[in-house]
């Protein structure tokens, strides 16, 4: 359904210098289509990342935070598709290993020195040898040129690729940021998992970098929920390959090159939730006025991992009765209620405990009936606020998981 | 749908002994349906209860616990539907008072040994005018062979009447437990509610009884999850009239008195489940070898809490990725997850890590395409454990409640 969203034009994706994409048909679950893609690095490369915190992580996922605590230099990504290595024990180590000394061979680098990732099927052995052999078509086709190309390679459940490119000046120049992304909202354990891979030509310490990419998760990979699940193969990597000469030291350049960081990351985590199984509304759930950030996010969330309110948003219901419930389940002992504001979109359907008196339901239900709206919750006990972006919960969306594997 | 529901027989249902229910048709909503029913109990009687933790608890609650904390001894629970008188504030504060003093003058007592009860539409003033003029008619119906038709004047989506009774020897003679409960699933804070009222003719101190409700509801209404979602009206009050004239003091007759009030209690729970909006399977979730009840009820929950899980129940899918994904993303750091065992019924299906060689998927399948199944996960960490009873997720869920008020 993807709601509000289109597919990236190519020309709109800005090459990263520095970083080169290379996709091939390895067959890792179905015969021709995409399935393997490679991102060779420059030698001058810094690379950080955040991972699923999932107990059940993938073994790629336990090699890719390994090889990047082991610190030698990150050369090469790869990343299939078909196939989760998720839930495979010691043997999916040996596998995703055997993966990455494939890459380190053809890259001419350590297997230390590869990221790998995987998505798909759970708990079925990773063919490790036909995406080794698919290697040498990927290499063949490594070209800076490649972001939409590698965007539709590591689509699994989604229906649009999604892929983004800002530019930031900094004091020493002009650098590029390109990402992409794959997931239709976290929530296949078993077939989706989110992915996002964002580069930049800007030269960023590792330190410095590692801020960066944990800023940028809580701006934008950590504030969407589709359904609450969180898949066993999440990551984010930020990729800084050096290769513009522009330095990214001072708070100033820092800022703003995280400030596009953080740009093309935000549309990326939207657009997995406009992708969102079954989704037919984009939501803004928005908390103010809280004592914390913490506080705010987890009223939000309590808002947005609701299935009544989500069912009700379907409907285009202006249910007022199960938002202020979430509410008051989100575990805030001391919340005063009767102090709350709620509003849809502008409309202040709530307030002092109860229905505002000058709230008609026909502006809530007018709201609710447009693709994209916001709900604002004000809590009035604070300064924080904090926003998530979520869906609706249709018919479609039990379909496509009931109905997925049979 | 009511997986495995009967109607319970009349006969079944033990009166209480200084006990007696009336009900009446008081128009709160509707014409023509029994929508209020009285509690009036003996002089002797104690009283305990547990309560929503909703910040957004309604009118009424607010009430009950005040006037279970005064302890000026409870004489009559008074309950309507067709509203819940929650999102009122202090207007619903006065209108709830109101028919706490319409009792009271009905039943000779003061307003503050009265508890007020309220479930139905959320938001909208109780118009506690029209239950007062029904109490006269609920009082001529005051008697002791009425749970069968307060189980059923008190439901609201219910399908099913829930009702039950047991006996048990205390060293001093035969007590008798009898209750009712309403909700199909605490999944519409606006319209459902978790309501359980159970009464026994022994003669059992307030504090004795407080701890026996706290300990009832941990094992009963504290296990059951339809959607994660809490009503602002739950209650659960456990009556002891004492007019049997048998005495539960000692340890073995408070266990003997408690064992019957848990058989009850659970009965009413699962039913609650069973009842589930769009159920078509009732599943046990039973966590074992956790190192405390508190992680094997958070594991227990992640699984019955997330809608990939219960779309594959209600599928039938033997989905292990989307269980052990949720396991892991119950919140222990330190879960390792290789020394988990996981079993659909008695089949042993995944292990180390991964699926168990022996598994065969058609095992899994033949489980779950069973109305009722267990889903046992063993941690093997500790000696704990915990069982929670749940439902799948079905279509009939997002249609009842997407088209729920239109």
């Amino acid at each position: 359904m993807a709601v509000g969203l289109t597919l990236p034009e190519p020309a709109s994706l800005f090459p990263v210098a520095g970083v080169e994409l290379g996709v091939a048909m390895a067959g890792v679950r179905k015969a021709n289509r995409r399935d393997l893609l490679l991102m060779r690095l420059g030698a001058e490369s810094t690379v950080a990342g955040v991972f699923t915190r999932n107990r059940f992580c993938a073994a790629p996922v336990i090699i890719a935070k390994r090889n990047l605590a082991a610190g030698s230099g990150i050369r090469g990504l790869v990343i299939n598709t078909g196939n989760a290595n998720a839930g495979t024990g010691e043997d999916g180590l040996a596998r995703a290993t055997l993966v990455c000394e494939g890459v380190a061979l053809s890259l001419g680098c350590a297997a230390d020195q590869v990221l790998p990732f995987s998505t798909g099927v759970i708990m079925e052995p990773l063919p490790a040898e036909r995406i080794v052999a698919g290697l040498a078509a990927a290499v063949a086709d490594l070209r800076a040129h490649n972001w939409a190309v590698a965007a539709e390679a590591i689509m699994t459940t989604d229906t649009v690729p999604k892929a983004a490119s800002r530019r930031a000046r900094l004091a020493g120049g002009e650098v590029t940021v390109t990402g992409i992304a794959k997931g239709a909202g976290m929530i296949r354990p078993d077939m989706a998992t989110m992915l996002s891979f964002i580069a930049t030509d800007a030269r960023v310490s590792r330190q410095a970098l590692e801020t960066l990419v944990r800023e940028t998760a809580d701006k934008s990979f950590n504030c969407i929920s589709v359904d609450g699940d969180t898949s066993t193969n999440d990551a984010f990597v930020l990729v800084a390959s050096g290769a513009s000469g522009v330095v990214a030291q001072s708070g100033a350049d820092l800022a703003a090159l995280g400030a596009a960081i953080a740009e093309v990351a935000v549309l990326l985590a939207q657009a997995i939730v406009r992708d969102g199984e079954g989704a037919t509304k984009f939501i803004t759930i928005r908390v103010e006025g809280g004592r914390s950030v913490d506080e705010c996010r987890r009223v939000a969330y309590a808002i947005a991992h609701s299935p009544l309110v989500k069912t009700a948003f379907f409907a285009s219901d202006p249910n007022l009765g199960r938002i202020l419930a979430a509410i008051g389940n989100a575990g805030i002992a001391d919340l005063d209620v009767s102090r709350l504001q709620l509003y849809l979109d502008a409309v202040l359907v709530a307030a002092n405990g109860g229905r505002h008196p000058d709230y008609m339901e026909d502006q809530g239900a007018a709201a609710l009936a447009k693709p994209e709206f916001t709900v604002r919750a004000v809590l009035n006990r604070g300064q924080a606020a904090a926003t998530v972006w979520t869906c609706d919960l249709s018919f479609d969306y039990v379909k496509i998981n009931a109905e997925y594997r049979t």
